[in-house]
């Protein structure tokens, strides 16, 4: 066996594009998942969960061969199979309901919060590995479903301290768009394909770029469908539609969920007919939670319903509507309106010991302390008591008290409350309604 | 761009040997990790995290390169780095420790619960993917460290309800087995290294094949040898040893640790002279909880000291003890014993709506419930009453209020308890007070 050198330095980098959490990166990441579980579990929706690692046949099923090996983290293992590190949570959750379906009832209300892999350049924003709540509702054929979803992701962002003029709730219908590209322009449905990935690409690429494209794919009325897609409200957009176009399924939906939305108190929810959420498996309503601010000025998270993407395990349609909210952009937009709370200590008291030997008190009243429900640590290191006040102020740790031989001779205490310097003397049964 | 046929039906099965988590498997890992965390919160340590994709070097320095490429997924990425999927933390911990040393004030006392993988077959209580606590203390020298680490896994063991009486705590120390081997039978570092394998290996293969292999290594005094491993409890392991035992370091740590423990009530611990703990990185001290039911009968968790792993990456020694703990094998022991909890339901309350267009006035009513901190859902269907009743039992949600034209009229709902079939009276306002 060739074993390495101990004396090569390894580097202490992660891997590229994943980040380390540190305890303090990991209490803002637990703050956010706190925040969202929260919110998913006062709709009753419970948590379900998976492993990274899926078979490759899962994703090649709806994005195609080349998309699986460009794009993801994608390998052989010992025994030839080709196994995927899981880019989206969608096709597992659809998996896993496939796989039961016949033990369930519906609907079913269900969320994960779960890590995904992408393979590519890591930029702000754009980790190779990134967190991401799902949450989904499974068996309502009608707008309720996106009610509740919209609902939800509304009342995150209302429990995360935003207000609704900070961002808008951008919705559109699949419908829609095919209406207008296969019954008005008559497209193929390839060709329709096409033009819906590129007018989700549309902020990506410089206008020219995008006129040029819908011009190859839509040679005749260019201009018009141009102007259908810039138009800026729903009313122009009817305008610009110059149809009936009460004739599209899609468009009676916006209108119907705006309604319904309104009167659950949710107003700032906007048309915007050219939002496609990318994913080709979304059957019908589509939305995204667009961040206003023009520091940052982009889509956060969506979501929207995908009605037949349990036909490819060769399963009846199950209707299903759902979002994913993923953490660096929720972390991101947090920090620029400074919502983010003040990190609270790991533990509530420190025990300052002033000798080695007064160590097993110490740690005779930790246990005590702790089944009190007050977190504690202690010190075994005989520092000065300066030394050992100045670490607990460093963790954040709010009380302290300090154990001499006298302290363990008497019983009596004193815990100072290190950001007011007060002190109250106590005894050991005394500590816990101090503290709490 | 070759694209699947949708009418092939995919597998709905994971990857092999790793899980998925429906709702109720969920619940019960969320139990788990629930006491694990707030065990090892009251002790004051901070939870840190860390991506699975590590680079390959950061396992073949410790244990070389046929042992990463032939027990970890392993692979090229397309930058052709050498990645894996972690098979344990504590190199993770290491690194991550390494990188911010100088940030540090110690000692730290940090925490994770994280996804593991190794390439092994599928069998009872050995997937290829499990989750793991580790808890560590870095930066105590003394047996302070090890009494605190204990500690935690006894306080982990009583939070889950086992008795001091179904499990014990085994211990040695590594200095033990070096001191015999070392400086008793003058083997090599290399020869001892190859022992103190094949004695962690010793319940796996048979005693004759394991008394061979000591033979090989120890030709001469294998008898004497075999003997001291097998003396069964600390005064004949003295008497085997037939030597000045007080020259051990190790010999006096393991007293002094079973004393420190038993002063803090922890009375069932045992010395356990053939324990080695795998892991070529420990130091000294090392313990596992060994489950001893007839069924289960084995080590369910363990850990010990590693003062050197840090220095791997060039950096000073920074004495270091800590413990990984599984779900997969404590999962199965609060199984034989009956200690796992029922599960909670997602929701608290149902909305029976009777009629779809009482739907808007329902989710205005579940606005408020779940303002009130109750976790509520709502029908979309139309179902008939007792077919929502059935939903909400087989859901096992305790309380639901039926929404029909007259308590939208009148405000007057009645809750009802579904496991006793009590009604109850009152209005929107009077709601959490019942429930709660």
């Amino acid at each position: 066996m060739k074993e390495m050198n101990n004396k090569i330095k390894l580097s202490t980098e992660p891997y590229k594009g994943v980040r380390d959490f540190y305890p303090e990166d990991m209490a803002v990441q637990n703050y956010i998942f706190d925040v969202m579980r929260k919110t998913v579990e006062s709709f009753g929706y419970s948590e379900y969960g998976a492993s990274v690692l899926e078979p490759s046949e899962l994703y090649r099923a709806k994005s195609g061969e080349e998309i699986v090996n460009e794009q993801t983290y994608t390998f052989k293992d010992k025994g030839e199979r080709s196994v995927s590190l899981r880019p989206e949570m969608t096709p597992t959750v659809a998996r896993m309901i496939a796989g039961k379906l016949k033990s369930f009832s519906f609907p079913l209300r269900w969320y994960s919060i779960q890590n995904l892999f992408r393979y590519e350049k890591p930029q702000r924003g754009r980790v190779r590995e990134h967190w991401q709540l799902n949450a989904d509702i499974f068996g309502v054929k009608n707008l309720n479903a996106e009610v509740e979803i919209i609902s939800i992701a509304s009342k995150i962002m209302e429990n995360f301290g935003f207000k609704e003029s900070d961002y808008e709730i951008r919705i559109n219908s699949r419908k829609i768009i095919n209406y207008i590209l296969n019954d008005l322009y008559k497209l193929t449905p390839e060709v329709s394909k096409k033009v819906t990935r590129l007018i989700d690409k549309k902020s990506k690429i410089t206008k020219a770029e995008f006129e040029k494209g819908i011009k190859e794919f839509i040679p005749k009325g260019t201009n018009e469908f141009l102007e259908i897609l810039n138009s800026k409200n729903f009313e122009e957009f009817f305008t610009q539609l110059k149809t009936n176009a009460g004739a599209s399924e899609g468009i009676v939906e916006i209108k119907d969920l705006m309604e319904q939305l309104e009167d659950l108190g949710i107003t700032n929810v906007v048309f915007a007919q050219d939002l496609m959420r990318g994913f080709d498996y979304y059957t019908g309503i589509v939305f995204e939670i667009f961040d206003k601010s023009p520091e940052n000025n982009r889509a956060v998270f969506g979501g929207g319903r995908y009605d037949e993407l349990l036909s490819i395990f060769g399963k009846e349609v199950v209707p299903s509507v759902g979002f994913g909210m993923g953490d660096v952009v929720i972390k991101d937009m947090l920090e620029t309106y400074n919502l983010l709370p003040k990190i609270a200590p790991a533990a509530k008291l420190y025990l300052c010991v002033m000798d080695e030997k007064l160590v097993p008190y110490a740690q005779d009243l930790a246990q005590k302390t702790r089944g009190a429900g007050i977190s504690t640590t202690l010190d075994y290191s005989g520092k000065k008591v300066g030394d050992q006040i100045k670490y607990a102020d460093k963790n954040k740790i709010p009380f302290i008290i300090c154990i001499g031989d006298l302290e363990k001779k008497t019983g009596k205490l004193k815990i100072k409350e290190l950001s007011t310097g007060k002190e109250t003397e106590t005894t050991e049964d005394g500590i816990s309604s101090i503290i709490k």
